[in-house]
């Protein structure tokens, strides 16, 4: 085989497939493959899919193979005619197909440990090119490639998780070539109640292009995360002092918004500041409809806080659940601050817990009026120091508006918990 | 602007954002794009994501704009430095760029609606391209971009769902162009309480590789899902006629099992069908959490039907609010036969509805024991004909263990729905 020995400093990483570029099935690898290569400090600087056709797919690798250092591909390596990784590397490295005896002699194994004869369709797997090495699948009858095109090594594994994610920590993994010292790390910072516009406003120019660390956002249904990224020849220690220096900024300038470090939900943060106090949570969801209780025990170990809800959809339920007055339902209509405030204190009673969160909105596509257009909803937050709401303008369809709901409703949750911090600490000092 | 007249028969989908490349988050909008245009009768033949680079960035937009007839691009639109979208676009079609008036309005509208003042750093996604025009973004800050390059459409949209799917349903799609006369038509059959091999297997020949109409399945959480597509130079009526006639014979295969034709998901058909009966439906949740009731609420419309829900997820609650004795928790445990029974029961004296779901599991990861280990699932139903209980063995991790029991549960509801219909009917003709 001929070797390189080019240092792994930028990756591509590609996927095969029609189900994938015509929308059918949802490319999750490229995303796996790329945490496992930032972790070994190689940077993935672009994901590429292609349909099961020969031509793109040489294309593609001979493209790669003059912008980065190290492709990883997966998919495309079946038993069936569609399959074509095989043939695309074979040409794209000028080379001709081969059997490889062992290959062969593993996936008639495989046929034999589940008691049958191997399909005369399979052979085809055991092929590569004459200058490239089979990497072995004990989990499948896909064998793996390890080719070189012109200085840049392509490893090609299966496309089924099953496959690929052990042929690739034990068989790619170890023949990847990070920069010796060189280091990626990456630190995440989710914050809350805070649009990013503000975020932006208030980091400054901690935010800069050229700053080492490098610091963005992205916002998502009503969570904003800052990432920080460190890389640089330097050692793991200096990388976390680097970013624990820059953590130190955010937070800083951010406050109770940045609720967790790291990819913790808002769910789970509220969760552990709830076991941090031993006080239990139980949620009154209306336009929500369950999510909110869902999110909350979405978080392993959740029980020891959470003690459950009331999905109160009906107004009837609203009354006869959670304790909702009439009155209340007919002068002020189901989605007010009135009802919020009443859902969130009777969940308290109803469920038997410290904080109660309520939900009443507008989820659409029907049911807005000019006071009260869809996006509309109200949060109630019942806790040991009161009770408080609040009023949310969303915009968009039925589900985001539910999502947002949802986020919103913890974001709340979690700055109360924290204003109460306030209210209590100030409490105290008066004393 | 330059117009271009060019048919849209190939089309690549670009995403943009370090966070997708780095593998932090998942793209998921490639394949939602790429469908669109399949139902539109464009062909996606790549997706590429690149960093948050402006040369990446720059260099993508160029080269696709020689391999395809249309770019759909999202992401990088958003307020902050880190942003490239309108860059990039400027500078791979020789433009520069200005600031639109009447986007700039409706980004300052946005926040007025939100009450507060626009936030300087704002103004920059009022930019595009001199000769591009802006698209306006009802739900977010970050208006879309029509340019083009060479004699390529590129539509830019935000990246945010939430943004995207609407503004490319309602603003790009009617700008799109697919060849006249060329249609792809594609149906999707639903099914549940049947494997895919099963389905294989009863499907036979209407399954084979070289059909037009081409038959498909994919399998995920308990729904599998039947792909029948139609492609080639044809009227609608004769590719609705071709889609009929595989329908009817898979139909004609799989009986009750296909629960709906085209995107409607379990939930709508449950509601759907208890919306023919005028029957009220309730749900009493434990290891779900409220999952249940948020599938069956994200139906538009469910409030004709959906009553509300418990989430009883201590035992205290199951007590209190669903009714089960507190000697059945005792005796059997709250994962158990005995236990989904009088939830599902209880649940409909406690919500006021002739149907009740109960999902009683253990999702792990704690609390599995031999006789009853991480992945034991029990669902009641409760309605008019009495109550029926299921146990579920699934295997996996916290969040699809409870995603698999939600869909357990509305299969198995609406399996009984039909069953009960077939009791009646039995019932009615014995008179």
């Amino acid at each position: 085989m001929t070797q390189s020995q080019k240092v792994h400093r930028r990756a591509a990483v590609l996927s095969i497939g029609d189900e994938l570029t015509l929308g059918q099935t949802l490319d999750t690898n490229s995303k796996w493959v790329s945490e496992r290569l930032m972790d070994l400090g190689i940077k993935p600087v672009e994901h590429v899919t292609v349909p099961d056709d020969l031509d793109a797919h040489i294309r593609v690798l001979l493209r790669l193979a003059h912008e980065v250092d190290v492709i990883i591909s997966t998919g495309g390596l079946g038993p069936t005619a569609d399959d074509l990784t095989r043939q695309a590397v074979a040409a794209a490295s000028g080379d001709v197909l081969v059997e490889d005896v062992i290959s062969l002699e593993e996936i008639k194994a495989i046929f034999t440990n589940r008691k049958r004869e191997m399909p005369e369709v399979n052979r085809v797997q055991a092929l590569r090119p004459s200058r490239a090495r089979a990497i072995s699948n004990p989990h499948g009858t896909a064998p793996g490639i390890h080719a070189v095109i012109g200085d840049v090594d392509v490893f090609c594994a299966p496309g089924p998780p099953g496959e690929l994610f052990p042929m690739f920590r034990e068989r790619i993994s170890p023949l990847l070539r990070p920069e010796p010292g060189r280091l990626v790390r990456t630190r995440i910072i989710g914050c809350c109640g805070i649009g990013e516009s503000e975020i932006a406003t208030r980091l400054g120019s901690l935010m800069d292009r050229e700053r080492n660390p490098l610091v963005g956002t992205t916002a998502s249904g009503g969570v904003v995360t800052c990432r920080v990224r460190v890389e640089g020849m330097m050692s793991g220690l200096e990388a976390e002092g680097l970013l624990d220096e820059a953590e130190r900024g955010i937070r800083g300038k951010l406050g109770v918004h940045a609720f967790a470090t790291g990819h913790n939900s808002l769910a789970r943060a509220c969760v552990e500041e709830l076991k941090k106090r031993k006080q239990m949570l139980g949620v009154v969801e209306s336009c929500t409809g369950g999510m909110l209780g869902a999110a909350v025990t979405e978080v392993a170990g959740s029980s020891a806080v959470f003690v459950g809800g009331l999905q109160t959809y009906s107004n009837g339920l609203k009354e006869k659940l959670a304790g909702v007055k009439r009155e209340t339902l007919e002068k002020f209509g189901a989605v007010s601050r009135e009802v919020a405030r009443e859902m969130a204190v009777g969940g308290c009673a109803a469920l038997g817990c410290e904080w109660c969160v309520s939900v009443t909105g507008i989820a659409g596509p029907d049911g807005g009026s000019v006071e009260k257009p869809v996006g509309t909803v109200w949060i109630g937050i019942a806790g040991p120091h009161g009770v408080v709401t609040r009023r949310f303008a969303m915009s968009g369809e039925r589900q985001p508006v539910r999502q947002w709901s949802v986020t919103a409703a913890l974001g709340a949750l979690w700055m109360d918990l924290h204003q109460s911090d306030v209210k209590m600490l100030r409490e105290q000092e008066r004393r």
